[in-house]
């Protein structure tokens, strides 16, 4: 028989409320790796929208029940098996339509793995894989952009909203920042600007002021980024550039995203979307794909690109951890999977 | 002394309500065109919403009054200059910023001038510069279409629809055609059946019907094209397919054009716009704009572009025919400004 070893693992058997599908169970993993394997043990990994929207069957990609939740991640390499490009104590995260992070230990096959730098802090590692990379990836592949130029986006203390400001800030490209208003908005503006921001403006003050900055910089913006929808899109993208792009990468606000007409055929503006995911897989994307895996643990190891504020749980905490995450009123909750994590977090 | 003859023009001095700056006055044109000119008597010309919106000075390119009306028309050469590539009898239209067509006769210089066959029926010939153009544009400059592909479109009775149902079936694409509700509904269905429409649906039968309907066809649509906005926009652009494009000419609903989350992030789709007058004079298009010309102007006299229905009326008629036209109950108003143009209409 098979030896195995003992893993606690988030996992919903049906479609449903988070809160309530989501159960702590104790599964058996093959204590060796086959070839080609690794056995991984998984440290960190966020509670993300996504992986609401998985568990309640919303999401576009359905993987058929019992699954183990998690969609990002990082872990440590403790078995490879033979022939495996990875060595024991590799910091390591899953690039693959299935992405069962939510568990102690896990089983995975070589060419779903993705290598981490080890030097990257974990709860930055933990977070790698999705935001700094649609950030990245919306900054270089729609519009050329040089040293000086402006990028205008909402939703900017979002998790690709901070990637944006970084990523801005480390290409030489200035960013204006749209948040919603909110009681400590100068903490959060301040914390923006801490992180690289040029300008940051709530809806409102943009809304009130826009006329006399746009007057004050060099250039109008050429690229819009749109985490929002409704009429917060209509507000960003209706100042680019004549020609420039608005690059819509999530729907936060669950509304449809508004355009004016004046914006679209008289200042000529180009609309699209992104989902890393979906990107990264395109044929004609891969090599591109690699680069930016590369750039982003890069700008990660020189300190370019830090973590988000999250808060971390343990799994036992699941809870409590989905109930927040659910609520949309607190940080990001960041499931520390393996205590032997925290020292480094 | 210079010699003049006396002209007709509905003119407005200031910007205001059409309706009460617009008036008829006698001005005196030269009798005699300069070298490179022509003397032109203009013969049919439409009331577009364009020319609402610039005698109530809302329109982006503003000429200061006092100001001829008109944005596009059908002229006959009486004189030629010399030097002019125009011989007396030739049909002309302008193609410039200033567009002078609610006049009995004008002075013109040639690069101004458009030529236009002479076999094209007048009505045609005079709308024949904003519409069957921005439908040929949108038909070709967007998306590579292959005979059978299948094209979707809102305002499907405007203008600018016709003539996409009408390049459309010229092409050997499908069309489906989404027009609003009316009393009179079924006989416009057979209007746009009769030009050349392969699939005509109300905004409410395509809500519930177009699931089955998709399903029925070959592959979705790979091109929307939307002159009207809000809903109708998100309407049309959900169903395209993959990576398709959504191109926008008009807001006729007044209200922000509308994308949703899964059409932009997870379909991919891009959604453009244009404005034929401007993609017209950008340098790289002149090629491509002297072709779709020539183009039209062929379709046209094959037949295969024919008129939308217009109501003939005088110059002397004004109030009442840019009355209707604000109301926006009646078919366009078509000025009908020398009446020996009439015989040929």
């Amino acid at each position: 028989m098979q030896k195995t070893i003992q893993s606690h693992a988030l996992i919903y058997k049906k479609f449903g409320d988070p809160r309530e599908v989501l159960e702590l169970e104790t599964i058996q993993i093959p204590a060796e790796p086959s070839k080609g394997e690794c056995l991984v043990q998984w440290l960190a990994s966020p509670i993300n929208p996504l992986d609401i929207n998985r568990v309640q069957g919303n999401y576009a990609l359905k993987t058929k029940p019992p699954v183990i939740g998690g969609s990002e991640g990082v872990g440590k390499v403790i078995k490879a098996g033979s022939g495996s490009r990875f060595k024991v104590g590799d910091h390591v995260t899953i690039f693959s339509a299935e992405t069962p992070f939510w568990t102690e230990n896990g089983i995975v096959d070589d060419k779903d793995l993705v290598q981490l730098d080890n030097r990257i802090p974990l709860d930055l590692a933990a977070t790698l894989m999705i935001n700094p990379p649609t950030a990245w990836i919306m900054l270089q592949k729609y519009v050329k952009l040089e040293k000086g130029d402006y990028v205008i986006q909402n939703s900017a203390n979002s998790g690709v909203g901070r990637s944006v400001i970084e990523l801005c800030k480390a290409f030489g490209y200035k960013s204006i920042n749209i948040v919603r208003s909110r009681p400590n908005i100068e903490a959060l503006k301040t914390d923006l600007w801490r992180i690289g921001a040029d300008h940051v403006f709530t809806e409102e003050e943009f809304k009130q002021t826009s006329k006399e900055f746009l007057k004050s910089i060099k250039s109008r913006p050429k690229l819009a980024l749109n985490g929002v929808g409704g009429k917060s899109a209509l507000q960003i993208s209706s100042v680019l550039e004549r020609g420039g792009t608005c690059v819509t990468y999530g729907g936060m606000s669950k509304k449809a995203h508004e355009f004016t007409t004046s914006a679209l055929v008289f200042n000529d503006i180009q609309v699209r979307g992104v989902a890393v995911g979906m990107w990264a897989r395109r044929e004609e994307n891969l090599d591109e794909w690699n680069y930016c895996v590369e750039q982003v643990q890069k700008f990660a190891v020189e300190g370019k690109l830090t973590s988000i504020p999250m808060e971390k749980v343990s799994l036992a905490d699941h809870k409590k951890a989905i109930q927040k995450s659910m609520e949309g009123k607190s940080i990001k909750q960041l499931f520390i999977i393996n205590s032997s994590a925290t020292s480094r977090l």
